[in-house]
């Protein structure tokens, strides 16, 4: 079994936007009251969102169930104020929740959060609780920049990020590290700032003890990690002048790596120097990189293809890559994809 | 002959931090006439700063030469005005500029420019002539983000800073792209904000066309390109989808990465995937990792190792890594060197 750890609803039915562009409007001539409104999307539409899109391609590439979540991009945390945010993201969530309905052998839903820059968490808490206690989502996405590129709040190990940090644990969801679109014109949403909310979470993580606190706490932390497997050397040498455990002890029980990473080289660097028990399958579909490479054939985010071809992986490897971690870090889908009767594998080593 | 291309004053005397505590100070209240003020370091201080530290590294390590610029975390554009910037980056520069006197074998001068948020670039013209036609220098360090960490000024590719492009190209000096420390705390200067400048400068590249303005601009991206080799499918990928040329032809005359990449992993994936035309040896000694690696035994720091060890490499690669690269983006050096009677080789291809 094959579960893609991160894919986003980047195809909603033209509806959701149409909401959203209404809710833009409002901003500019606020009403006396808030209202939500509706989003108008039928189940027609969304199967035919999906049934050439998403779905298709884990027919072709060979995927069974993808961890989706509400178009990154679009969560833009700094537009408008906390009922812009919440009322959005309800929708969002809802849109994913009415997909895994349609589809509950392909997906599970993650959903976004209401954050709002400066704003306290009692709105996301809520939200995340209605996600995972009423929809049964299995995790949620968590922007450490809501500013949208001007990073103009504080680290992820602050305190004031604690009580969804809580809350998190508490439910037993871990959080995927994700920011969304920059308004900041020196950032590139998915050439820049994704890669560098990604090394610059895992720095923050290195140079705090969050998990002293918070130890049953899982990140995953998308892309790769960001240039964090490149400069392996670099961030344990860091860690090490810091006076910190080694990354194993001190980030490695809590922070796991998807293989969003579009090219062979890239995939077989993670997993020479990424503990295999820290990797999660991922292609980040649909659409981050669109295109097919020219150097192989092939779509840049079939990174499925990658991983085949890693010789040094044997085979209890590639089912944790593929499957095992998810079971182990997403526990809420390891027991709903049980209780479907499609429960986890024991290891080659464990059967030996 | 082995060419160091990135190595900072990091070790530089009391004296010069005495001065900056002074100019600090007055910033609290300042005096109606601004004065420079003095640096007082003797000949002897700059010895006793460089013999057990670059120096002793050169000769342990093996390397000749170093490309060497005032300490990049001290530079702090962010701080004070255009005077304090001016004054600061004169002192910084003039103390590489007696480094430099003092071992000429050792040393070749990159400069600092005095940068300030908002601020034309006036200054930094001047400073980068004189620094090039008085004090032999071969290049300077730009500072995409002087704001430190908040990215409020424009990107790479914008008008405003087509001015030093100019200088630059009619100089024949290239600019390494590197930040300064970070007052963001969200930024590790060193494990998060230099990163992310390596990865946003270069997808700012990808994103304009600076280089059909400025084909003779030359860039040196640090840090081994900071997350950009690791995700080079994802840039690749990008390119296409924005239609621009491949990158080969986009950015690789244009832009070069240098190999402080802090592990063997690391090197061998930027030697796999990044043309080695466009590779620059360099180990950022000394400083940014201090440590030695217990995997290996070995400092972080010390790249030529990983390079030694990267079985790919055939002798002309290892010629252009080492020597002949740096020699062709830094056409000044070529020229000092080749007149002190040190020409560069011709490749083992071209003699056969």
């Amino acid at each position: 079994m094959i579960i893609d750890c991160h894919g986003h609803y980047t195809t909603a039915p033209k509806g959701l936007q149409a909401f959203r562009d209404a809710q833009l409007a409002e901003l500019k001539n606020p009403p006396a009251t808030r209202t939500k409104g509706p989003v108008n999307i039928t189940d027609d539409e969304i199967r035919a969102s999906l049934e050439g899109a998403q779905l298709k391609l884990q027919r072709e590439r060979g995927s069974d169930v993808t961890i989706f979540s509400p178009r990154a991009s679009a969560m833009a945390h700094h537009i408008g104020d906390a009922t812009t945010s919440l009322h959005w993201t309800e929708h969002c969530n809802d849109l994913i929740y009415r997909v895994v309905n349609l589809y509950p052998q392909n997906f599970v839903g993650v959903c976004q959060l209401p954050q709002t820059p400066g704003d306290p968490l009692a709105n996301c808490i809520r939200e995340l609780e209605r996600c995972v206690n009423e929809l049964g989502f299995i995790g949620c996405n968590l922007n450490p920049d809501p500013s949208g590129g001007y990073w103009s709040g504080p680290p992820l190990t602050d305190r004031s990020w604690y009580p969804i940090y809580e809350k998190l644990t508490e439910l037993e969801v871990p959080a995927m590290i994700h920011v969304s679109s920059s308004c900041n014109p020196n950032f590139h949403h998915t050439g820049a700032h994704y890669i560098n909310a990604d090394t610059t979470a895992f720095m923050q993580l290195i140079q705090g003890n969050l998990f002293k606190d918070f130890p049953a706490l899982k990140f995953v932390i998308p892309h790769g990690g960001g240039a964090v497997p490149f400069h392996w050397g670099r961030y344990r040498g860091l860690a090490q002048e810091m006076k910190k455990p080694l990354l194993s002890e001190h980030l490695l029980k809590n922070v796991f790596f998807d293989t969003c990473v579009y090219h062979l080289p890239g995939i077989e660097l993670l997993a020479r120097v990424i503990p295999i028990d820290n990797i999660l399958f991922a292609s980040e579909m649909l659409g981050a990189v669109k295109g097919i490479d020219p150097e192989t054939g092939h779509h840049y985010d079939d990174t499925k293809r990658y991983i085949d071809q890693v010789k040094a992986l044997g085979e209890d490897d590639r089912y944790k890559i593929f499957e095992g971690n998810a079971r182990r870090v997403y526990p809420r889908l390891d027991r709903q994809l049980a209780a479907r009767g499609r429960p986890g594998k024991r290891l080659q080593k464990e059967v030996a």
